[in-house]
Order: C-alpha cells, then structure tokens, then sequence
C-alpha cells in the first residue's frame, strides 16, 4: 500500500546503489579509514565552508546524539534541549544511559527561544544552590525540528549569541537537515549553518541513504578520541566504506541538496491538495513533513488506501495526521492521494 | 594491493547486493518490522532448529555484545569471559559504559575452561565476602575465539553444564560464527550450538555483509523489552530491511555456510603455501584467520606486496602475522600470495 | 547568628550523643550486622507494623534515592516524579548517573495528582511509539513535600491505586517524615503510610540524627541483593553501628515523633509571630518549614541578625523566604525572631 | 567476644566523641562549609605541606573510591590498579558502575612494580590497535597494602616517574594511611607521599574516626566541579561538621598518628606472640594488619574464644587468618589472646 508514513520506508537513492554496487569488489581500509570515507569528509568539508572540520560517520540518529552529546558532557553536566525534542522523547532515555539529564525548555512550534535559553541559564548561576543542580553544559536543537518547522538564520544567531555568553557549545541535530537547507522559507545555508553551530549532523538515513549520519565538528573541536568514544558506543562500523561511500555519492552532483529540494516540492504540493479539500494544517510546516487535521471518519477510510502517521488527537472528532514525502514520492504518489480524497470528500 | 588483513575490507556478497537491488523500490514497514526481517527471522529460527528463538537484527559486534549483555545483567553483576575475550580487550570498555565489570578467566588458545569456570564461581560463593564482590552474572565465550580457535561440542557442554549448575546464561559471540560452523575441525552444527546456548548471535558483518549481526535468544527468553534497550543503545535502525535483507539472503540456500566454507577451504590452502615454505604457525587454527610466525625481513619484504595483520611480536627476529581468507578471497589471490613467497624466501 | 536557614544546621539530639557515647568501647560486627542496627530494624519494623518489611540504613538523601531507585528501575525504564521533586531538581543528577531519566509531571503545592498521573501512564501505553519512549517504571513523592505541605490519607491512596493499576512500586521519599506524621494537618500515620506504599525512608539526618535515613521495603520486597547494590553506590558504612544505634535512639521512646512534634509545634508559633506582623505566607505549609514573603528591605535587615533562607524572588519588592524549625530550636529562639521583627516592621 | 577482626568494629576515638559533644549545641554552615571543616581541612593542609591543596570529606573508602576515579577519569579511560586492589575486587563494581574499567596488573606483596606498569603503558601505546581499547587514565595504588605492605620511598618515587612519563595522574588510596606512615618499616612521611602523587585519601573509619575519609588533591588540582560530583555520588553530607569535627580532632595534637603509632606497635607484640608459638606469617606485614598461617584445628579452637578473620586457605590442613589492631586495642586484649593459645598449643 502507498506510504507517506515517513521518509525512511524505502531503500536509497538509486546513484547510492549504482556507487555501491560499483565499488563492491574493492578492498579498502576499515572503520572508516577508507579513501571514500576520506573523499566524502573533503567533500563535507568542501560545502560546509569549513575546511578545519572534523568529520565523522555513524550509523543512526539516536547513536549520533548520545555519542556526541556524551564526548561533550561532563558527568555533571546536562544538555539543554526544547521539551519535544527528540533526545528527550523518543530515544528511550539513551541520553540518561549515558548519564546525562535532558534539560528542556518550552517549544514553540518545535524551537526553544533564545529569550527563554538566556532566563534558564541566568536563573540557574543566579541560584545559590546551583552546585546541587544538573549544570547546563551544551545547548541541542533540531533543524528542521520534530514538527518540520525552521528556526531562522536571526533566531539561530540569538542562539548562538547566548551559547557563546554562556560558553555552551551549540549542537544541530539535522536527521532532516536536507529539507531544511532547501526549503523556500529557509534563509539558512549549509556554510551558514556550519558557521553558527559547533557541532551538527547532516542527516543521511532520512535523505535518500540507506543508514548513516555525517557528524561535523565544525572548527576542529572534536574530542581527540572522539574515534574511541564512538568504538564504545558500539557504533563504529567495521566497514565503515558502507557509509563513505553514500556520503560521497550524496555530495557529489549536489545530489544531497536535489534529493532534499524534490521532497520537499511534493509536500508543497501535498500540503495544496489537502488544504483543497477543505484541512487545516495542525502547524503550518516548510519542509517535507505535513501535519493535518483529519476528522476521524477521513482518516479511517483514508487509511484503507494509503499509509501515514496518527500524530496525535485533536479533539473528539478529529486526529492530527503526519504526511511525509522523501527521495521516492512521485507525482504519480500525489494523484493517487489525491483521487483517493476525492472518492472520500 | 592485495589484502588478507581481515575479513571485512571488501563489500557484500553480490547475492546480497543484487536483492538489495532487487527491493530497493517497495515500501516497508520500519525499525525492522518489515518483511524481509521477518522472513529472515523465520528462515534463522528453521535453520537454528529454534521455532521459539527471538531473533534481532543489529549492526555491529561491539554493539551486540553490550546491547545483549546489558539486558541480561543486573547492576550488581559483571561477565564471565576470557581474559583475552573481544569484550575484555577490544570494545573499547564499552561492556564498562554499561556499567559492567568483565570478569576475566584465564585463556587456552583463546578458550575458557569448564573445570577453571567452575572453580572460579564456586570460589565466589564460598567466599564469605562475596557480596562485597562482582556477582558473575553470565558466562561469554566467542566461536571461533580471536585467535580462530573452536570449542568441541564436549568442551561446549562442559561449559553449558557448570552455567546451568549455577543458573548463569551462557552468550556465544558468533562474530565469525560461520567460519566455526564449517571448519573440517568443528563437531558443533547451529542447532547443536543454539541447543546448548542461552543466547548467541550470527555475525553477518564478517561473514560477507555489509553490515548487520543476528542475535538468536535461543528460547523465547529476550528481555521483554529488548527492542526498547536496542533503542536506547542507540541501535536501532530506521531502515531495518537494510540488515533483514542481507540475513534473508544469507539464509536462503545456505549462502551463509557457504560463504565461510569456501574461505575456510582457502585458508587450508593459505596454510599450506606459508607451511610448504617452512614457516610455523603461532597456533593452529581450523578457521579462515591463520596465525603465523614470519622471520622480520620477510615480513617486511612480504609487506610491499601483500597486506595482513602484525598481531604481536614473537621474538626479536620474528613476528606473529595474521592472515584472514573471506567470501572474496580467490585462489588467483593465492597464487599471487605464493609467488611473492617464492621471489622471497 | 541565630539560624532558621534549616534544620540539618546543629547536632544529634542530646539522646542521640548520649546513647553513641555509652556504647562507644563496644565492638561490634560491621556493615550493619551490628545488634544496635538489629534492634533499630525490629524496632521499626513495629512502629511501620510491617512484621515482614526489609530494613536498611544509609548516609543521606540523595544517597538513598538513588540506591533505592537503581535498585528498583530497569534500564529502559524512568521514576516518575513532581517537577519540584528533590531528584527531579537538587540532586546533581545523581538519579541519571545510574541512567534513569526522572519523567516530570505538574506540581500542585509541590504534589502530584493521581489524576494526571493516571493521563500520564494511560497516554503513555496509548502511544504506538511507546517503545521509543522511556517507560515509567516506579512512582515517587516527598512527605512532606519540598514546600512542607502533605499528601492526605485520600490523595495517597489514591495516588497507590494509580500504581496498582499500572503495577508501578510507590517510593515515598521521607527526608523530613517525621514532620508529615506528626502535623496537626495529617491524617497519615506511620502504619498507615507504610501500608500504602512498597517502600519509603524515614529521614534521620533533618531529623534529629547526625546522619542517616532508615529505607523501609514495606513487605520484604527488596531486592534479593540490595546489600550489594548499596556497596556498589559506596552507601555502605563500615561502622554500620553509627546509624543503628542512631536510629535504635530515635525509635525508643517515640523520640522520633517527639523531636518532630516539637519542632512543628514551633512552627505553628512562628508562622504566628510572621502572620502577626502582617506577612503572608507563600504557601500555606502544616510542617516544619514555613514560606513567606517578606519585603526585601525587612528580609536585608532582618538578615543580619538572623539566617534564612532567601527561596526566590516573589515580586520586584520582595522575597520568599524560608524559616526552619528543629529540635534544637527553642522558645527563646522566637522569641529573639519577634525581637527582631518588633524592631524593624 | 574480643575481636581482632578488624579495625572498624569499634567507636571512635574518645577525643573525637569528646568533641562531638562540646560542639554538639552549635549552629553551623551545612554540606562542608562549617568552620570545624575548614579548620580540619587547614590542618591537613599543613600537615601535608601542601598549602594549595583541595581537602573534601566523604563519608567512606568505596564512596572515595568511586568519586575521586569519576572525576579524573574520561569516559573512554580506566584505573590501572593491582589484581588484588580494593577497587578490583571489593567494591561491588562500583568504579564499573561509574563507567570505568579497572585495568590491573600483577601484584607483588599486594603491590604493582613500576617496570610491569611502563610496560604496559608502553604496550598500550605501541599496539596500533589501541584506540578500540580502554585508556590507562591514571593509577591507583593503596599505601598500606591489602596485604598491610609497603611501597618504599623509592618504589613511591619510580611509580610516580612513569606517570609523569605517561602524564597519567596517580592516586593513592589511604584507607589505613597512618598505619603505613607510623609503621617502623617505611621511610615515607605525609609530606613526602603527598608531593610524590596527585591525589590521595587519608582514612578516618580505619584509624578511630566515626565514619570519613579526608580526600587531598595535592596541588589545587581537584576537578573544578568536584563538589557537584560529591553531590551527584548521593557523597555530601548535609551535616558536613560531622567528618569536619572528627578530621579536626584527628589532626590536632597528631592524634592521628598517635592512633596508628599504637596500633602498630601493639600489632608488633601480636607478631610475637603468634610467632613464640610457632606460627609462620604468611606476608610479612609491617603494619597493624597481620596475616598467619594457622592449623585448622587450632583456628577452630582459638575462634571459640576470640574473633579473627579467615583470610584464604592456605593448603588442606592450614589457613591464612588476619588478626588486626586498632586504637581500641590494649595490653589486656594481647594478654587474652597469649593465654588462649597457651591453653591451646
């Protein structure tokens, strides 16, 4: 059945399995000492605009965030993070495996506000008793965030101004960083954002790769053993050519950027085609996840057709439902939606 | 330049690659609840003789390892395993992140005793001071072990028979499990090996995967929640068909054992080029890791043509090399191998 | 200076110091298999009338939650606790070293509602993603509460049918017990709290001992291994006897409930003085410890020739302030607190 | 029954029970910072001739242990510690609790030889491998021994040149340290053992404290956070005076050494006594813990009047006991313990 469930249901981009089946007789270097994690690395640090960056490659999302966040911590330190962020929801507490409290802020349509990250932390040294609390050592956020929202390139700068204050580094957790890159409401670039942050992830599992993420310590600040911290997280990978090499593929051509910009096309006109119909947007998202109100009778008989997301309720009658688009919807995906809901509404 | 370093400086086995290929367009359900897991689960289940086994997909051995042993030990408790045991030696603590002491036993051509096991637990309960003391908690063994070794079937039940007198789960890391299974020299099949075993796993990556290890609980007894502890491990993959394919396909046709028997079949040939030319081994193993003493100026002259492993000095004229055969291992390869011996010693 | 700041700021009791003076040139056996530890433990054993409950001693607060909650929680699970919880806040995140996120919910005068805690755990098993979500494993409150005030017989039973329900242990943290038992405002006894609780600690330190806190696991449900669990902490005492006999004083001759009473009752007198002097309370607290808002300029003089606690800004004019009553305070005391007060307002 | 069983199985000091009282009336700062703490702490700092040193009290020897290794220790690193060290073997994995792996090497006389600890370092660095294993992060080493031995000056001195080589800071646990600075057999005095490490720990519970042990990071080097991290090991003591008034007391008018001074020398007449009857030591310990080989036949009539520990088996017809003395022991408890073994052999 038609999915629009979520961005990972499908296998990867093809070019990623023409490059793999290309070099799949290859012997190389392992855990990720190979020339095509090596290229892939230059070519990061090429369109980051950061040619000091350290680069490294992990397996998933949720690794990602707990091996970064626990090389950054010390043990009486916490991150910071907004109270829907998804270190602190959907990780099965792997930031507490690690030792380390989540410490959130209120959400705004997915974002912590930089008003509201200064008042935490001015609050907690102003506190006599702060030697008792967890202390704010890093600041995380989400670009784009759990609910496809986008900070702006000013509202990133508060953030950054108030870490820098503070001396918290800032890390961007972008599993969907793609989409928010290309997104026509964005005004934050790839360079920008690498300019503004200390430490971020170009989200490969969710952008047309089969797995992987591409840490980027932006100004040479890794860990000097961050390698060592990632063998004891258990996610080195022992051939670490799986990754480099969809990264490699991933930058070449600017494929990242063009799979990301198709998404994120369809789910303009995804969003055009419910609104048609007559539904609301539960948030009003620019990138490739479309959050709907959907009176509960639409929603079954809709779901006997196509796959997505029950979110949440919305109230008695209606449940906020999550479309998503990804490297693999086509127009073809969209007139079927939308012939579907013609059959219903 | 030709490499016998390790097994998993090549890619995929081309049968994994082509249904890789051959699925990369369907839609599936995620985080490993797709089809292609549950096929390979039930074709892993047949083949072990299990219909009860639990069967888990993950991405790596150090990975598996702390994520199996976290869900069986309590935090009072350590693992029982050898004092040379990839856990003890090469995870980089990642059994000590998770809270838990390795309990080392001494090692026997890399292989624990039953008679030393059993001294060593009832020597803990005997000890009037014990709960002052690590409690062992389960027993680990690897098979093959690091040095290519392999339990016999009585060695196994000798092992198995003290873990039961003491109510201790016994976890086999099959890490190169295929390679054991196929060895001349083996009297272990995988039923015989999940029959007398509480938990095991299938390792893939070394066994021409890309990625990916089978964890089998041998009856029914995972830890409830052991998909959330695979979460919180952060080892969860998105696009869980990624591993479940690779295993379906391992497991289809018996790819898996037929993989390893002909590295196995290399590797006997392998010894006999590097016997033929007067060399010893450092111990004698029935697998595809073969472990030789070479004289330093050949091994330096070897080393200009031929990769492999300097695994540790023998004496101040000779070192102990590692060569390993793998799925891409050719005789071609062989040849090469023996005539660069030839224009040497 | 005359201090209210807390009531952890003197020594022991005088019968306290008496009783470990007196058998001072005994020996004893260790780690609390001392007789004095014994006879604490039968005698507490009796006033909980919990014939079958497991009794240990520890150094402190945080100590004990912490070894109490490890000892309970499996890995993937979190406690759930009030967002002022003392382990949600002042515990140095003593509660996620051992891995375990604290999952807040509202507080209400510093309680939680069996009402929401019952949204909580239903929206929790409701959720399809639940197994991504760290799952509420045990139940915790203070009684008294951080803001002194209490749970009634009815909000505690109701808040342990909620656990029942969803099988979660109820851990009462009774860092200041004696001062909830023995409030005019209370309709809990000690039986009657133990009865609806699977474990809970009497608080010593703040309440008359030099050190210690009595953990009750009301109906022999502690781990089978809880001793070990508590060396494991570095909880263990080697002379076990300080506490025992600290504990064994406290409970003859109800002197427990007597220092307790005591210091509520002059409680009671100087919320009188305050109120007399037309402050108002906070927050209305039945126990020990007594919130009102002082307007800055008398909280600065009345600060230097008495210490208080400044708690946290009410307003641009003025502070909440905290005053502690103990057994050491003394009529005199409030009286020289009115002195104070008459001079200044 | 009289007990030699060790040298925690009584009270304290009455100097330190004298104190107690006197200043049991007075209000004081809470957590440590109370003037008895910091008068305590300044005495230490003289005594050491260390006058930046960073002086903390915790409340026993595993809780040390476990706090001072946590905060020197990066995640990715473990202790180097003897095969028979506290923390390798008596501590309920509470160092793995921590997340760190002890790395031992072989004991001599329960201590580590400072060519076996260059070699493994050297080893360690020289192993390619050696980022996919645990990082030697410092060494711990106790003074007395396990074993009641001790590192001489010069042994002390060529441990602390290979850590300096290896920039590892050293750490001596001290659990019994006025036993080995009294003891006729050393040439180390206070001064001279904190100059020659980074941190050590002078043992209160030991050597005639309540509970306590004085934690000296010798040059001001304490982790900034150390007091969070105290906070966060549930290691703070609200009524901190307590340890603050018993290290106050030990320190002045050397009663300290006074404690050890007559424990050592009563242990030395125990060695006689044990020795005139024909006895063999098993080690030869200079210190107040004395390990002899006793038929069984004579351990089981001597344990019927006096209490002593069974240490190991010695062979089939003898064990090694361990008689230990202590501030509490007299003239009178030697006298009873000759005439026991008059009456026996």
């Amino acid at each position: 059945m038609l999915s629009f469930e979520n961005d990972y249901n499908n296998g990867c981009h093809p070019s990623i399995l023409s490059q793999l089946a290309a070099t799949n007789d290859l012997q190389t270097d392992v855990y990720g000492f190979d020339h095509f994690s090596a290229s892939a690395k230059q070519r990061i640090r090429q369109a980051c605009e950061c040619p000091d960056a350290n680069v490294f490659f992990l397996g998933g999302g949720t690794q990602t965030n707990a091996t970064v966040i626990d090389s950054i911590l010390q043990s009486y330190q916490g991150v910071v993070a907004a109270e829907t962020a998804h270190i602190a929801t959907h990780e099965s507490g792997a930031i507490e495996f690690g030792g380390h409290k989540v410490i959130t802020l209120p959400q705004h349509e997915g974002k912590i506000s930089a008003t509201e990250l200064r008042e935490l932390l001015a609050g907690f040294y102003a506190d006599d008793a702060h030697e008792h609390i967890v202390f704010p050592g890093m600041v995380y956020i989400t670009f784009p965030t759990e609910y496809g929202t986008l900070y702006s390139a000013s509202e990133l700068i508060a953030i950054e101004s108030v870490c820098k204050e503070y001396q918290l580094p800032l890390f961007v957790d972008g599993a969907r960083l793609g989409y928010g890159l290309t997104s026509p409401a964005s005004d934050i670039t790839l360079p920008f954002l690498a300019h503004h942050c200390d430490v971020f992830y170009i989200g490969g599992t969710k952008v047309g790769a089969l797995c992987g993420e591409a840490v980027v310590f932006t100004h040479g600040n890794a860990h000097p053993h961050f390698f060592s911290i990632i063998k004891q997280h258990g996610a080195l990978f022992a051939k670490g050519r799986l990754i480099g090499i969809q990264f490699d593929t991933l930058f070449t051509d600017n494929l990242y950027l063009r799979i990301a910009h198709h998404a994120n096309q369809l789910a303009v006109q995804l969003k055009q085609i419910l609104t048609n119909k007559g539904f609301k947007t539960f948030i009003d998202s620019p990138t490739n996840q479309q959050f709907f109100i959907l009176p509960n009778d639409v929603m079954e008989t809709l779901s006997q057709h196509i796959v997505f997301s029950r979110w949440a309720p919305f109230d008695a009658q209606s449940t906020v439902c999550r479309f998503v688009t990804s490297w693999s919807t086509t127009e073809a995906d969209l007139q079927f939606l939308e012939n579907c809901l013609n059959d219903i509404v």
